[in-house]
């Protein structure tokens, strides 16, 4: 049976050029910042996102905690989206790790008003308070179905930073589809955070990585971080390689996924499924229309070996990436058009 | 000039009985746990809650905190109301001290309704996630305007909680205010939680001091870390004391305060100005249509000696108490009068 | 029968004059900062320690932890000498709430030596090091048996501190117990340091509390932090009060403790016991050369009323203070007598 | 100029074996565990340790801190080493990250004595203490110059850790170092551990990664640490790939390293330099004697194009490894013997 894996782009896997690309890498001990193809992509990565320096770490999570970690200290508050992946999927970890406490929103399709964040930013002199030290936004925001943040929200909310001196890091785990999205240059997004994380590993293909990128005082800070989080390694060039690879020739592709996501979702409409809009590559569809939850659909998707991940009781996630064709995506319209034909019908 | 001062219940001083009660106090060193007054509140603490075991504690902050540090660990999640005590007001407390995360939802004038709740509660098998191990309630809620939690909802989120594994914690440091004003014992409220914390301080007029009560085990971990936050004291029977004529003597006439809020609360509707429902001792007024922020009609009411907090950008706290008499809130009152005749002409 | 406590000079009981202080004592909110005897404790306090400002605290372990979070931030290192109560009695709090890493040195009688400090500060410039942010001393030394440490020892640790750009705080719960021994003004030692924590409540017998005091900065923040500890009270000049008298009427009376401290000593070492050298009112007895665990001897002394505590499997830790008499520490010394006369013979 | 790199061993490169199999990984998502590459390393490892399960981690460091993270909460104590790589050199994680302190014991050329640390075992009945919740060893001990802790030694403290109920975490970074030193199975070292964890980036020459191990509950349970800290990855089979061959082609050629340690110790040993003992590829040299700091020494030999890292304000360590042949130990005996030449003479 044909296998069509939909759960998440952090399945890809690398091309072959990246593969090669690790097999030939020039490396050396990266804790002694002697592995000339991880400085190469920090090199690439800041120039990319417009800004002064660039860290290699082994993940978006990690990438993201780093920030954390960096920006604030124990007892801050760090105003981020009530969905954000920073606090909804990283185990708790600004708490648990930099003891911050999350002053959570919510967003309008995961974008944080600047009104809203004005309003919640703390009073410095009310001793009852803690104060706030980070705003987090999150670009593409995954829960909010792939939505692209625009440019001029970015601003709104970096202003409002600004205004209070409180500085802005974006979770941009999937910050080249905003990009692509909207026809800009990254750096049109990346302008308004202080510091910004790219994943390396999800629509671009690496193997593993992700690269935080910031002014130069700001990367030599995480780097201490980092090596607290065990995330100093050695030899790590053989991740990077495939790292400048991702950067330099796969962005533009990612156009091609956000096509696959909306064929899918004009499909599963067509099929009368409720599904959220599509500005990227992820496609959420309401279950609840059909009196199935998320979870028993999936079940019975995965028996037709098409896979997903369930967002929420009745929410559905597909996420398209390098390795979903257009005939995938018309084969899993077909499996869905079968699975709700045998499904009672909907009231 | 006449002072008035309406800023808080925490402003109360002692009764001459307290005052009495303080200077004969037999004592001891409570580290030791020798101290007779502290064991004798304690006792009267955890019987009057329904509780096994009682512990004093120097403020709510310092109950909430400690409940927090006791029922979690580092990395879970606490479930809390947005605008709560605990979330709000503490510091970043919760996730500096204890490294949890705070999940805060929103409730209906400060209760949290017991579907939302459960929704929130975390998957304890997605690797992604923080456990979430507390439930954080507050009764009467701050700032929801005083706002009284009925046993009904207390009890829906309690079983939720109980349904699930998870303990549920309750900020009662207006408990009696909740209880008086829904003509209850305090144990209809208390016995849907798994902790509880009041104060002795505000409205019951003790100089200092609250109370976390809950089941035996839970108490005596609880000591642990009330040591670790410098709260092992020595001869503390002195403020015990007066806690005690706290719970047996004063918590009936909170009605009384209760009485004023709602006078106060009338009065000032009938000045044409916006106030939030008042169920306690607590008064919110809005002050946008006035086109005046909070904190400028503040400055115009401390200049005739009356005094309130701002709690938001244009919304003033009034809050009564032992101190505060009929002729205090027919005396605000014209103030306000007075006030609002030279203030320009509302939209 | 008699009971005599030696267990800590922390079961003092305040005198007649504090307890009559108490009942008398103008009050306020000192979260407002309103309470005039607290204010005034604080002056008084900063003034007789030299330094600009002072804060109430609840305890020494309070005072002391709010040090460290206000001098460092999650991820610094402390050094603290290996068996001071910071270290060994606070409950790992330093690491536990501030999340900083406790580097402990074995010191002379209590006392770190300078180099030794020097050595242990951390190169700033290797990534695999947390920075040294904090210096702790104690004075006198609890499980050095109430050893003095001189401003000599103090000043040469505060000149390495002072050339590294790193605080020092002092860990002064019995400071006048140090001072009185030396002859000096108690300033003679605090100059010596950027903060430092004295106790109200052991020999100087008020009922609760100690102060925290530093220059105005570092007050202003501790503020903060003594919040989040649940450290911020209410009518608290009920304990200020006798916290005056402690202050101004109790320092000199401490000679009396350390007269009756070495009377005790010196008794004991006629009973062929091996006894520590007595500095101020703390009195170390082996016990192992009467192969008896210290845990079994207060045992024995127990059922004669007479308590004191075990601080090693072998080491007895008596305390004297104003409850205890030169009749007392005779009475002590024949119960003592006779015991030894009944354990079989040592080796 | 030849360049010869005794820095660490962890700049050594792969085999070209290793990066073959790198090129050839099968590879999968490993956070949803389907990295059959990583699977099987974790597999293997698990075996080789004899312990139930292992899991692949991206440093030493990372290994450790979830060990702490996984069997301590905030507030515990952990018994370590007084300069084991763990409290030394991860930038106070332990601290930071788990809110644990540290209680370091001075131990014998990097071996805790069984009977220190049952003393420094806290009870669990005084309120003033931490919990005593895990013990570390390190073994070989880097600090001690690469010092083998025996099984007896490693046996005695484990069974202190039994007897009290602790866990016991070895950081054997270099634990095939140890076994291959003392010519045993590296079980007979780890059966004695609860948890292990082992680099096999540094003499077994893969370019990045360890291995946690322990029972099948825990590694569970730190799979959950390891996401926090951003250490769940994507197809990183292709670290896990040469990890693998780490395990099964690299270990025995370690007694290669320790040959060549032993040769440059008695090299340095014969130009009269005070050299510690020499078990496995560790070489410390002091430099008093030449009345040079190590730091300036090694700025003459890297002059020379000799590389070794000090230790101490006149301590040297040079470390062998894979690409340290017998001509380049004769080369850098060379080197120091024409500076010792050019040194004045020592007193």
């Amino acid at each position: 049976m044909k296998k069509i894996d939909l759960r998440s782009d952090t399945v890809t896997k690398p091309t072959d050029a990246m593969i090669r690309a690790m097999a030939e890498a020039e490396v050396g001990d990266d804790v002694y910042r002697e592995d000339p193809t991880v400085n190469r992509l920090e090199e690439i990565a800041a120039e990319r996102l417009g800004k002064e320096a660039a860290l290699f770490v082994t993940s978006g999570t990690q990438g993201n905690q780093v920030a954390v970690l960096t920006h604030c200290v124990n007892g801050d508050e760090v105003i981020a989206e009530a969905e954000s992946h920073i606090f909804y999927y990283e185990g708790g970890a600004m708490s648990a790790l930099a003891g911050v406490q999350t002053r959570t929103l919510a967003g309008v399709r995961g974008a944080l008003r600047a009104e809203d964040v004005e309003k919640a930013i703390r009073s410095t002199t009310n001793i009852h308070f803690p104060r706030t030290k980070l705003i987090c936004l999150e670009n593409t925001h995954n829960r909010a179905g792939g939505a692209v943040i625009t440019p001029e929200k970015m601003k709104s909310v970096y202003e409002v930073g600004q205004k209070h001196g409180i500085p802005v890091h974006l979770d941009g785990a999937r910050l080249f589809n905003a990009a692509v999205a909207l026809g800009v240059d990254v750096r049109e997004l990346s302008q308004y955070t202080t510091s910004v994380q790219i994943c390396l590993s999800k629509g671009l293909s690496a193997p593993v990585g992700s690269i935080l990128a910031g002014d130069r005082a700001f990367i030599e800070e995480a780097r201490w971080w980092r090596k607290k989080l065990g995330g100093g390694l050695r030899q790590v060039g053989y991740l990077a390689a495939p790292g400048i690879l991702a950067l330099t020739d796969m962005t533009e592709r990612l156009a091609e996924d956000h096509n696959h996501a909306k064929m899918l979702a004009e499909g599963l409409r067509n099929l009368s499924l409720e599904v959220e809009p599509v500005e990227t590559n992820i496609v959420l569809v309401k279950t609840d229309s059909i009196q199935t939850t998320a979870v028993e659909f999936l079940k019975r998707l995965a028996d037709q070996g098409v896979y997903a991940v369930d967002f929420d009781e009745y929410v559905i996630r597909f996420t398209t990436h390098r390795h979903i064709s257009e005939e995938d995506v018309q084969y899993v319209l077909q499996i869905v058009e079968r699975l709700l034909a045998s499904v009672p019908a909907a009231k």
